[in-house]
């Protein structure tokens, strides 16, 4: 069983009732729960205001959980970046407190690891993957191996359809199979969050590394805009290889006209030497697998089939 | 009068009726109108593919008009910028033509910033400000001075309510009257395209300027994420004055209790040493002044009224 502390630096959590549910899932599955004294907090849209959020950030960097788990994303972090104390949050980790989220905790993640270079967390919240009605089976499969310390790498399988026509083009740099990357930092989590973050001094430097991107109800011309961004930045051809997750929940109009994300794939992938790998099963979606952000891993492809693998450095002190 | 090229390098026009109405508008004001030939082109969203848009931007700059104008706004000119000539362009401006447009049209004019140091114009598209049913006649009049070579400066006035509350806070910064800049380079437009730029080539490194930001349909935490990237990139605090044009569009929702646009602003002058003025007539709205991106210009506050002026070098030669 793992330790885990529940903290809200982001969005207020409207859905008590989910609140509880999500703790009680995770009491079930056989973790001790320690929920921040403000994690049900509310300040306009945020989960307490920008001091109150902090104080849950610190808070959980001295728990000495095994795990630091937010409850949702939402938006607050940007706002914080320049005030959370690093130093504190590297301390905890190299003391063994694992931290997890997604979407706006992206900024949290990418901030740890240009201040630190210390690994976190992508992954479930609470209150997306554990306080929802049916909780998606995989997804808990995934996190109790992360929450057990037990994960060593995660696998997918590519669509050819509608997004991944890795089949249909660019043969030499899309039909190659084996080791796509060996020991390279695995970085990324929500576009627009990531893109955010650039020029500014929260936003990793990253060389030769594997970028995975997820993003939700962002149009695709503004899921294109940022990847030029990304691209026209160095970033994107400074990488080894790029892991597309999931981009939902946005809505084509009349005058897109033809034009929608697989186009927006398709001219990426043109203007990249690199591969740029779909379908990982990590974004706003209920199939959700754990990925650690800021470390080393390798990329493996055999024709459909892609494995991202760590090595076993991830221990908790999963037994006390 | 002037002569104007117009061409098309961002979305398609749809409503061809609305283009005849704004070109037959700019000719009764006195105008010679030439119409690029792809000027009404459409591939996907865009007026024609990219190599299309390409060339209407080229031909513009061969053009020798006094004033080359967009028909539109959009979504286009980032996916241009590594391809575009800014030889060409900054030729074309050096031999007396001036660029104008806003929105997606940001990205060219920042882009031309940073590549030329060349000054392009912040103003009225054809088919947003001229193909209307009722055209703004003080966006007309401010145009018309544009296109005459007759510009000086702008002015407006600041409101009380609901975003400016200069007079409640930091009364030292916001009570001043007089000069809040001189000889200060003007530049801005579009706040998430010029976002979208940060990192890249194509963002003009600007010290000691006055910025002038707008936007539209973007809910007032996008608002703030961006303000909060160009501040932690080290740009807001760099600018003599930051001047805020019309933000609209954007719905607020249940969410939000109580985080608005308002909230945004205050936020902002609290973290900032500089002014942060409100209400510039610019923006996703009828009534738009023409500004001068690029242009060095004294920026004067006399309690409620603002100007920004200029000093006239801006001479087309209007008479052939």
């Amino acid at each position: 069983m793992s330790n885990i502390y529940l903290f809200s630096p982001s969005g207020a959590i409207r859905d008590k009732k989910g609140f509880k549910r999500g703790v009680s899932l995770l009491k079930s599955m056989g973790h001790n729960v320690e929920v921040d004294p403000t994690a049900l907090s509310a300040f306009e849209r945020f989960a307490g205001d920008d001091q109150t959020r902090l104080g849950a950030i610190e808070r959980a960097s001295s728990s000495g959980a095994d795990v630091a788990m937010v409850t949702r994303g939402g938006y607050g972090l940007t706002r914080l970046l320049p005030q959370i104390k690093y130093a504190s949050i590297k301390k905890a980790i190299k003391s063994g407190t694992d931290f997890i989220g997604f979407s706006d905790f992206t900024a949290f993640q990418a901030a740890v690891l240009a201040k630190t270079g210390c690994k976190t967390w992508s992954g479930p919240t609470l209150m997306d993957d554990l306080a929802v009605e049916k909780p998606d089976e995989l997804t808990l499969n995934c996190l109790n191996d992360f929450l057990l310390g037990r994960g060593e790498g995660t696998g997918w399988y590519l669509k050819r359809k509608p997004l991944n026509s890795f089949l249909d083009q660019s043969p030499a740099k899309y039909s190659k199979s084996g080791y796509l990357a060996k020991d390279s930092l695995l970085w990324g989590g929500n576009l627009t969050v990531l893109c955010s973050l650039i020029g500014t001094p929260f936003f990793p430097q990253i060389q030769g590394g594997v970028l995975f991107l997820e993003d939700v109800a962002e149009h695709p011309y503004r899921i294109e805009r940022m990847l030029d961004q990304l691209m026209n930045a160095g970033v994107l051809g400074a990488q080894k290889a790029i892991v597309l997750g999931q981009f939902n929940r946005y809505q084509l109009n009349s005058h897109d006209k033809g034009f929608n994300l697989a186009g927006v794939i398709q001219r990426l992938r043109a203007r990249l030497k690199i591969p740029v790998l779909t379908d990982l099963p990590f974004g706003h979606v209920e199939v959700k697998v754990c990925l650690p952000m800021g470390q080393k891993i390798d990329l493996y492809r055999d024709d459909a089939d892609v494995l991202i693998l760590w090595s076993d450095d991830h221990h908790h002190d999963h037994d006390h």
